[in-house]
Formats: structure tokens, C-alpha cells, sequence
């Protein structure tokens, strides 16, 4: 079967992560994602939620909006319908889960890291690219928070990626368009670890169902295609020596 | 290992659906599943949402919330924090996707069925039960429609039940009640249909992360799980032989 | 006249009033009055609202709410509509006053019982419910406090219960079903204590008005109802010889 | 007992209507009742509710809110706090279901009248001071429908005034200040027609509760009460001998 | 060219200030400009916005609003609508900024002054009456102040005053009334100080654009427009021999 | 007197507008001015708002917004705290006039043209970036509408740019970055054409006052920085020599 834009059943779309895209935040990371471009920052603030408060220990949070004309027909705000829209609000915790996983908020000390991902273009994988760049972005917010001595070493644990697999015209392919997102018989989104364990996986039969032979097609995808991205990550960030240790 | 309850590792709480149990809505069923009870109801309305208007067919949708004592302490409602939870927009969402699937919606007609769960008593599994739950109260909903002479016949696809699994102290459990959930490192829920295949399915790791030998049993132990759940939805619905048939 | 349901004049639905319904709540009863049916909770929290703070006095609030499919048609939720309703404010108001005039709030230490009313079926009469079991699961409470010896002594002033009455057909009757209610000429809502005395009395001439003969009749019919109840709430309570001093 | 303002038991304030106090409404009238001061406006609207439209009858309705320094010290917008006031809310249907009494709504074709009574300054008395002149801004609207040709008779049912009483000190008193009504035991407002008859009554026993005694009185205060202002408004409205046959 | 209401160019409408018409506010003035009314109220409260928490400086703010009927036809309350007026918060931020250009902050210690300016009725320049009657009302709070010593002297830097210019069909004019104003080519407001300097300008052409002949038409007619409001301010304020010689 | 950057008193910072850069709105621009970068969409949608529906003529809005990050520290987003920006909202305002000003709403058919205003990072100036981007992005969208068909000419009728200009350190310069206008006496933003008219001008004396001579000054940097971007747009927007006419 060809696909949309003719790459195989197991390609990626051509992806860049640009680093320090903006002058103010403590990280920041730009993805262009095929079509898909969404700007991550992360922002370090000295206060925690109150279920926190005095509990010694941080917290990384999400937030995901996307621009109004990000999309194909204009959207209208959030602000301006009055209320959150309930598809974002889900992505922001998915994004926020994620990325707690890769912290060890216990030694993060009582600040919060705050990930925006604003989504200026839209073209399938949104919320796989935030939470990809979003890492990148809060890898630099470590760095930061140790080059300025707020910790005296960077609290990852786990790196990690996402990546979409879907089922199209009956096959299983990796990282879907728009196009094969809107026609997809079920698709799903795994967040992997770089040693290939599972943070997080959601999938979702839309007018069709999943069996266990389309499952077990979906996990391996998933597999191959976040371990490209974990390592443009890795290259993307230039890690030293010392750093590369943690990614091991 | 003992779990909390004394269960087995693979052993549900007690589940008792109860069905008519409003006197206004199209179907309605009410879940005891060990100390969770959710009221589910089902009302039948002759519009669908602007994005279906004309289109011929219909829409099933669901609005998940929780009475303010429904948990340990009390819950400041919605209304009064003046925005909507999100917890609660994202399971909402759920429970209508997985609805959805048991539907033919191209059969529906141009009406929205809106399946209302409202958690009277939370202890672990509320999204769950209202997927059980709802399916019962849907159900009846269909049976209003025909018997109405709305509809000549049942527009089921698929029957359709959730359940959750989880890791606790390292070791992968069936249908988790409160004290395990908030203990757990990892949990996720399934949603599955009669014949088997998987309607929906998220897992998250939470302060630990899923390999794939736990993947493999929480599939496991979700199928076994479900299949209770199908057959004590089969009973409580007293099934025709023309209705039974639809569920094979 | 017959009445819609073949009442006498003078005669109450059947009354039911169920405690400890709740597993987590201090104080709660699940009243079913005739067709109507609510779910009152009794939550105790440790904190008071911003006026009172270091008055060393306690509060008593309350939350009225309808469940969607309370009513014939389905209501939509005050938080999709993004506003609270005005009616369900108006009778929050009303129920929190009467049962404050049940409280001895001087006594009660500075700390705020929230009676939950939340309506699973409608069918008139619903506030006049929400203040008979909210008084029910209110004195549950009083009790978990003096048990939990965070008081030495039940802190109640004045057993409180209320009742409508109504002018249908121009008779003046007792306890209207929701029927009754959306045809009357005239309807009120007493609260009164096991003394005899009001409360609360609130009466509204809905395309008629009430003359000096009506009001007469209305009040001592509000008597004759509320005795009744207070009667039925006692028992209900079941009281110990200490508790029923309090009552007399 | 002295009254704080020195006033007899049944003395009401000095009360002044002022007609015609703004250029663009259908009927304006402004009250200076003791140093309590409402601005009112009727609003004639081409339009009616959902509820009604089709039904070919008319609406009345109204709009009660505070000005920020109405009160001693300032009070924050609705708008600024971001939700409706809940004691204006109950205000505003109180003044809107007195003067829906007033009106035969049949007769006043599709259309609506919104009564805003903005207080510009509160000293007690605001809600009967508000349905009072919105009474004579209403009347106003009605000659302006039948003057215009709009409508070919005044749609008037029943004039309509309102009053406060209660009990301070002990002791029954007609028509509260700020002073008396936040020491008061107990305070009702009556609304009542010129025939003499109860539109609305509400009563609250705040620290205190009614007997029957009280309740006799305090009817009794309301009607020399009401008595005198439904005097005060056919003054102020300079009724032709035709329109003073509709006030008989 | 004959105006509208047949004024020369360069002539204001009929102004008239009063000032102590609210009993409770610490300054307040209403202004009737030709057949626009203003009513403002000058309240002190003791706190500051958290941004100046602990610098030891005051603040001056404003909340503009207009009643429901203040126009030709009803405005629907922001309230009802749910979200603030835009134009409403953009005045209120011009009379924010203009008034605190008159007051010295650093002396006016850790307290806010609010000016609220409710608008009666508006027949245009509903904005400079504000800011002009606004600073009639802030004077007299200063008045109170050091009466009460809580100052010792009046914290004023500035007279402030304001008014309208316009270009209506090709001539520049003072002071627009509604009819102009809405077929005005383009219309300016002008905040200057009682030395003759600019506090705000804001201008825009609407179906048109400013010439430099134009706009120096429009500086020129502002100066004599607010000199002699300047003055009407200072005779209504009755000031002292000390005070005037803060007004040179 | 040393500018913050070195910049001369009447220089313009870099400017670099980028077009097409969003690959579904009509008309798109980046614009880059100093550190400040702002993300501009044209959209097109086939409809008008209510006040204009069957009037045969077209509208033009603009929404302004920041990402949370486009600032030095984090600013929380609109629909986080339930309520529009104030200042967004009337810049928002500003934008939508001068783009109006720029078009031939009678000649634009029933339609509206949404200029979104992204601002990525903010260094000052993000208001006069916004239009004078806001403006490239709107000349394509007249683009995209004649050459589909849907308009035979382009519905221009001005150019439109804008610059601020302020009072430093008691010297008049032209194009304020941040650190100049945090600190700045006075500060005014000038919206011109390309014929040297006024479209829209505000200023205000921040912690100062403007007079005539500090005002003549700022009119004519005004001109000399709107000139110079005036250019800018022109050549990035690479006209035709029939397009070229429409600027003359």
C-alpha cells in the first residue's frame, strides 16, 4: 500500500529539533515534524502546587495550545469560547505525565517546570512532537538549574520520546499524517524510555477495533520509531560526556 | 502477596448492575462494584451536535462527574471552581468513544443518546464501572427506540466492558480498588467487546515504568476481567433470543 | 376533589428516610418522598469561610444540585452551560438558612458542615426534602463530632423540617407532586421546628394570589405536614434517651 | 421602644418616586425611600424567551444588581469576580415573578419587558423598594405599548407594591433600615396587590425564629404598609379616570 | 455648518458637577454633560494590588460601566454575557492611567482609591465626563484623607480633565454629541492637566484619516475645551486658599 | 544620551518580515524586529458578524495574544484565569481598526478576514509589529481572494504600518525596546498610511506629561519610522506593477 506521502509503513517523517529558539526561557525547543511545528518552552519557577507545598520534592507540569489558524479551517480560541477545550486539557496531562517520568522531581528541589507547547502548525503527531521536543526543552531547563547551581546535578531519569502507529486501509504504519490520522481505523500513541520501556500508551479503536495481532504490530512500530527519535534527541542536545552517562 | 481486600490476583470485586432504576430516562442502570456505585442514565434526544446536522446519522456521547462526597474528603464541584475538571472531560470522553463502538450510529438515526455518570461513591475503577454501566443503560436505550417504533432494530455493533489492571509491589493485579491505585506503579484500563478485540486501551507508569512482560499480562489478566464483566452485563439485560444473537 | 395521585387533602407521599448511605461522609440519608429522591451528604471540614476566621464560631452551608436526568427531559449541567443555575443557588441559600437554625453554631467550634443535596429524581418537592434528610444527616454528623470528641456536646438548637403546601383547583392541599405543582395557583414552602414555630416560609401566587383564608389554610395544613416528618425523622435517628431531650 | 431613626412601629421611611428619569426607556422611574435609592427602568423587547416563543403571550422580567459603593464599603463587581451574584440572582426573580402578577401577559403580545432596578445607594428595603417602582416603571411601559399602537388596552392585572417587616428587639416593625434589618430576629418581605391579596411572601427567622403570633402581626404591618405606597404610586402616576378603573 | 444640537464648533454642552451625592463614598460626583449623566464614587480601601505589596506606594484605579438602559436600546449586562465588555476594561484602564497622572502615589501610603463611574445615561463623551467628574470625586477622597489624618497633605500633582474632539463632515468640533460621534470621520479624546500638558491622546479615524491640519485643529480645540472644564471642576470643588494654590 | 542598544535617537530596530510561512492560512507573515517576533495568519471565512448580516459588506478583526513564555518570566495563559486579558483585548481592538482602515470593506463581499497575532517573544513594540505585519499578511489574503476568483480587484484602499515613538531620559526616540519603555516618561504608538495620514494615534505620560513641543517631536519620528517600514512591506511583499498602483 502506498502511503499518503509515499514513505514505507515503518518511516518517520522527516524531523529537526531546533534548540534555544528563544531568549527567555530557561529551555526551549522548536520541532518541525513533517507539516507538523510546535515551539516548546520550559520554564523554571521558584514555588510548587499546593499539594505540594513543603513536601521537599518538584514538579513538571504541561501545557498544549495550539494557534488558532494551526489548523486547516481556523480555530477559535480557547479564551474567547469562555471554556478550556477538553482535547488540550487531556493532551496537557499526557505531556505532563510524560515528562514527569524522565525528572526525578525528588531531587528537583521545590520549583516547578513549566512545558508550553503551542502547536503553530498542525498535520497529525502534535501531542508525540510536544512530548519529543518538550523533553529537549526540559533537558536545557536542567542544565540551567545546574549551570546556575539551583541543583548540583541534572535530575533525569528515564529519557523519553513518543511516537503515533495506526492502521490504515488494514495495515499498521508509524507516525501518521493528518491524512491517515482522519482515515485511521484505530490509532495509538506510545511513550517509550530509552531503554525501550513503556511510560505511557493510549490507543483507540475509531470505527474498527483492535486485535491482539494488530496490537503486537503496533508495540514493535512504536519501538522502531522511537528509538530514531531518542537519537536525534540525543544528538540534538550535544551531550557531554558526563551527560551521555545518563542515557545509558 | 495479599492484596488489600484479600482477592486473588485475577479476581474482580463484587459487581451488581442494577437496571431501571430512574423513572425518566430511556435506560438507566445503577453499579455496585465493591464500594464504587455510579448511576448511569440514558437519554434519548431528537438532535445531534451542529458538526452532524444533515448527516443522516447519529451520535452517542457521555458526561462522567462525581457528587462532591463521593470521595475521602470533599470535592469542591465544577460549577464552583467555575471550570470544568479535566480529569472528568478526559473520562467523559472515554466513556463515549467506547460507547460509540458498541453503536451503528448510521443506524441511529439523526438523535443523540447522552449517557450521564454520576459516581455516588468513588473507591477505584469509576471509569470503568461507568463503561459497564453505561453499555446496560445504552442497551435499554436501544430497546426504547424499537420498541417505540423509533428504530426497526437494535443498532448494536459491539458489546463493550472496561476493566483496569495495574502493577502493585511488583506484581500485575485485576480490577484495582482505591487503596491499590493510589499505591500502584503502574495501571491501565481496558476497554474490550464481546467478541474480544480492544475498543480503547491507556496505561500509565506512574513512578515506574511498564516492560513488555507486564504488557503482556496486564492484556492478560484485562481479557479475563472483561469477559466476567460481559457475561454479568448478558445476565442482568434478560436477553431475547433475538437479542442474544446480536451479542455473539 | 381527587387528587393526581388520590391523596387526602391533608395527606403526605410516603416517606422514606435511609442513613448511612455514604461510607465516607460524617453524616448522609438518601430520602425517597414519594417519587423524589435525594442523596444528602454531611462533610465536617476543619476550616471556615473568610468572615467568620478567628470569630471561634462554626458554619453550616449547603450545595442543591440536580443530577440531569432528574427531570422528565434532560437537563443540561450548570458547568456545560458555564453558569450556576439560579434556582438551584436560591434553594442552596434556603436549605443552608434552615439548617443553621438548627445549629447551634456558637457551640459548634470553628469548623463548616456542607449539607450535599443532590437530586437523583424529581418529582416536586425537592427542596422540602433537601431540608428534611439534610437535618438527618446534619445530626449524624453532630454525632461524629461529639464521638470524635471534637465537641463534648451535640450543638443542636432546634429539630428543623420542612413541607409544601399549595392551592390546586382552589383547595388548598399538602405535599404537591411535581403535577400538582406545575398547575397551582399558589405554593409555599415552610420550615419549621419540632416547637411549632417557622423558620423559613416562602409562598408565591403563580397566576392567582393568596388571600388572607389561603394563608390560613396554608399554615396550618405546613403544621399538620411538618409534624409528621419530624416524627419520621426521629425515629428514623433513633434516638438515644440523652439525643431526645434535645428534641423536646 | 425607640426606633433607630426614631420612627414609630408602623411608620414606613419618607418615600419619593420620580417618573420619566431617563430618555430612552419605555418607563423609568427612580425611588428615594429613606437613604436607600433605585434607579428603575422598563425595556420594551420585540423578542421572547425560547420557552415562549410561538405562544403568542408576552414576558416580564428583571434585573437586580448593586452598584460598588451602593453599600458602606465597596462591594466587587459579578463581572470582576467572574460569576452572578447569588443573593441579586433570587432578588431578580422575586422582582420579576411580583410584576409578572401585574401584567396579563396573554394580552401583551410577543414581547418582553426587562425591569433593571440598579441600586445607587442601600439602606435596607432594597427588594421592595425595587418591585415597587418597577411597578411604576412598568405602567409606564404599558401606556407607552398602547400609546405607540402597539397594543389597544393598558395590560394591567393587579397593581402591585412591596414592604418589609420584622422583628427587632422583640418587638413587630414595619418597613427595616440597614441598622434594624442586620439586628433583626426575624424580617419578611410581603408583596401584595391592590385588592389587598399576597402575591409573594418570604420570611426568614435569622437568630430567631416566628411564631403565630408574629406571623398575625407582621401581616398585619404589611398590609398598612403596602397600603400606603400602592397610595403613593397612583399619586406619582397621575392616573386618567380610565386608567384609575383598572387600579380599582 | 449648524451641529446637530447647534452649538459653534467650539462650544462644550451644558456641564453641571455635583459632588457628595453618595453617603458612603469618601468622594463622589455626578456630572451631567448635555444628556450624558455619570455617576462616580471615589472608595478607599486600605490594601494595594500585590504588585505593590511593601513598596510603600498607593494606587489609583478605575472601573468604568454603563447600566443596562444607559443607551438607546437595553445592553445586555456583562454579567449575562459572562466575559467583560472590551470597550468597558479599555475605558477603565484610560481613567485608571489619567487619574493616577494626578495623583502623587508615593505619598498617598499602602491604599487604593477606586473611582467607579456608572453611566446613568449616554449621549457621548461618556469617557471624559468620567475622567473629569472621576477627578472630582478622587479630590474629595483626598479631602477626606487628610481630614481624617490619615495624610497629612493632599496628594495631588495635577489637575486632570478631558474631552472630546471630532472631524464631522469635514469640521473639526468640541465635545460630540451621540449623533456626531457616530458619523464622525474620526474622533480624539484629550486628557490635559490643568498646565495645559497631555495626559492621554487618543485618536482614530473611522472612514477616514487625520491630516497634521487636522490634528493640530483637534490639539488646538482640546486646549479650550478642558480649560474650561479645568475650571467648572475648581468652582464646584469650593477649594480652600490652600488647596487652590495645588491647582497653579 | 546613549540608547539601551546603541541606536541612534531616530533609528529603527532590524526588521525582517517573513511571508507564507503557515502552510493553511490565506495570508501569513513572521515578523522579526529586534528581539521581538510576532506570528501573523490572514484568515478568510465566508461569514460576518451578526451587526453586519445582510449588508453586503465585509469586516476585518484582529486577536492579539502572547504565548506564555514571550515574556521574561512565565505569564499565565488567558483561559487559565477565566478571563481575557485587558490589555490583549484592546490591543486586539487597535489592530482591528487600523487593518480596517487599510481595506475596502464595502467591496470585500460578505465575508470576515481574521488577523491572528501571535507574539513568540516580546522585546517592546509587539502592538506596532503586530499591525504592521498584521497588514503584509492581510495584502495576501486580498491576493488569495482575486486570484480564486472570489473578488476582481483587491479591496485596498491604504497602507497601513505603525511605530512607537517616546520620551527617554527627557529625549524624544523613535522605536522603544522593553528596557526603554519600562522606563520610559511618555510613550505614544502611531498608526499611518502611505500617504502620511493619521489612522490611529494613543499616547500617554507614564509617570510624566507631554507637551506641544515633546509632541511635535514624537508626530515627526512618526512619520520618519512609518516611512521607512512602509518600504519594508512593500518590498517583502514583492509587488506587481498593478499591485504597485494601489500604493501610490
Amino acid at each position: 500500500m502506498a502511503r499518503f506521502d509515499g514513505r514505507a509503513f515503518n518511516a518517520l517523517r522527516p524531523i529537526k529539533f531546533e534548540r534555544q529558539i528563544n531568549r527567555y526561557a530557561e529551555g526551549s525547543c522548536r520541532v518541525t515534524w513533517g507539516n507538523t511545528i510546535v515551539l516548546c518552552t520550559a520554564s523554571v519557577e521558584e514555588k510548587v502546587p499546593p499539594f505540594l507545598r513543603g513536601a521537599g520534592t518538584g514538579w513538571v507540569t504541561a501545557e498544549y495550545s495550539m494557534l488558532p489558524r494551526a489548523t486547516k479551517t481556523r480555530t477559535v480560541r480557547e479564551i474567547t469560547k469562555g471554556k478550556p477545550n477538553s482535547r488540550s486539557s487531556e493532551i496537557s496531562r499526557l505531556i505532563g505525565r510524560s515528562l514527569r517520568a524522565a525528572t526525578d522531581l525528588t531531587n528537583l528541589g521545590e520549583r516547578t517546570i513549566t512545558i508550553d507547547c503551542d502547536v503553530l502548525q498542525a498535520d497529525g503527531g502534535t501531542r508525540t512532537a510536544s512530548i519529543s521536543a518538550g523533553f529537549v526543552a526540559l533537558f536545557d531547563a536542567f542544565r540551567f538549574l545546574t549551570k546556575e547551581k539551583y541543583l548540583t546535578k541534572i535530575p533525569l531519569v528515564n529519557q523519553v520520546a513518543a511516537v503515533s502507529v495506526g492502521k490504515v486501509k488494514s495495515e499498521i504504519i508509524l507516525d501518521l499524517c493528518y491524512e491517515e490520522d482522519s482515515t485511521a481505523e484505530a490509532d495509538a500513541n506510545f511513550v517509550m524510555t530509552g531503554k525501550g520501556e513503556f511510560v505511557e500508551f493510549q490507543g483507540t479503536g475509531e470505527g474498527g477495533t483492535i486485535n491482539y495481532t494488530d496490537m503486537a504490530s503496533m508495540i514493535e512500530l512504536a519501538q522502531v520509531g522511537t528509538a530514531e527519535i531518542l537519537k536525534m534527541q540525543r544528538e540534538c542536545l550535544c551531550l557531554t560526556e558526563n551527560e551521555a552517562k545518563l542515557f545509558v
